[in-house]
């Protein structure tokens, strides 16, 4: 039973590995790596955006100047074409394992939705 | 392609709900909902559980007084044994989740890992 169950996990990677979000993304990110100014731009920006979300997760305010240049990093690397359609494969990816995950995690969502009454 | 991917995934959902750890905390959790006792104590300590969580994610400090109160009331919700039992089949398929998460995850991690140079 187990056994089977690990099967359906490496069947679901599988699939992802084959999927065209991601063998879109991973050619796009191949892309950046390969072209050194897009990948400074492309690193800079995340590197920017990892400071900001660790100071948020530790219940640090996010003042509206950080908040001001990190959307203006973002329109700037936005304008690297590759950069752009990297992001935009980003999401698209990130929606697929968003309902990937509604998907499996529905059997834990009803367990703690059990009626008391049969 | 894509409706594959979500085959995959709806077997894997089906292989959760019939796997052991499921089906044990399913049945657990509703002997918990039909002893009015049990259930009682249980939301409170998950309740507890609840506010010290929502208090951390808003990056308050937790005292040293709350931490002792919470290891009490654990302590003592451990005490029922169908609780007891209940807590234990959440861990395990709690470890289950952990398992199939990071196979379905590695592609996602390896995408980032790539190297610059082939």
């Amino acid at each position: 039973m187990s056994a089977n169950l690990y099967d359906f996990a490496y069947d679901l990677e599988k699939g992802i590995r084959e999927s065209n979000e991601y063998v879109e993304l991973k050619q796009l990110i191949e892309a950046v790596n390969h072209d050194d100014i897009a990948k400074k731009m492309f690193d800079h920006f995340r590197e920017l955006q990892l400071q900001l979300q660790q100071k948020q997760m530790m219940g640090h305010q996010i003042t509206q100047e950080e908040i001001d240049h990190a959307q203006k990093q973002l329109l700037q690397v936005q304008q690297h074409p590759t950069i752009s359609k990297l992001m935009e494969a980003e999401q698209r990816l990130s929606l697929l394992f968003g309902e990937l995950n509604k998907i499996i995690m529905k059997p834990l969502e009803e367990l703690y939705g059990l009626p008391k009454a049969k």
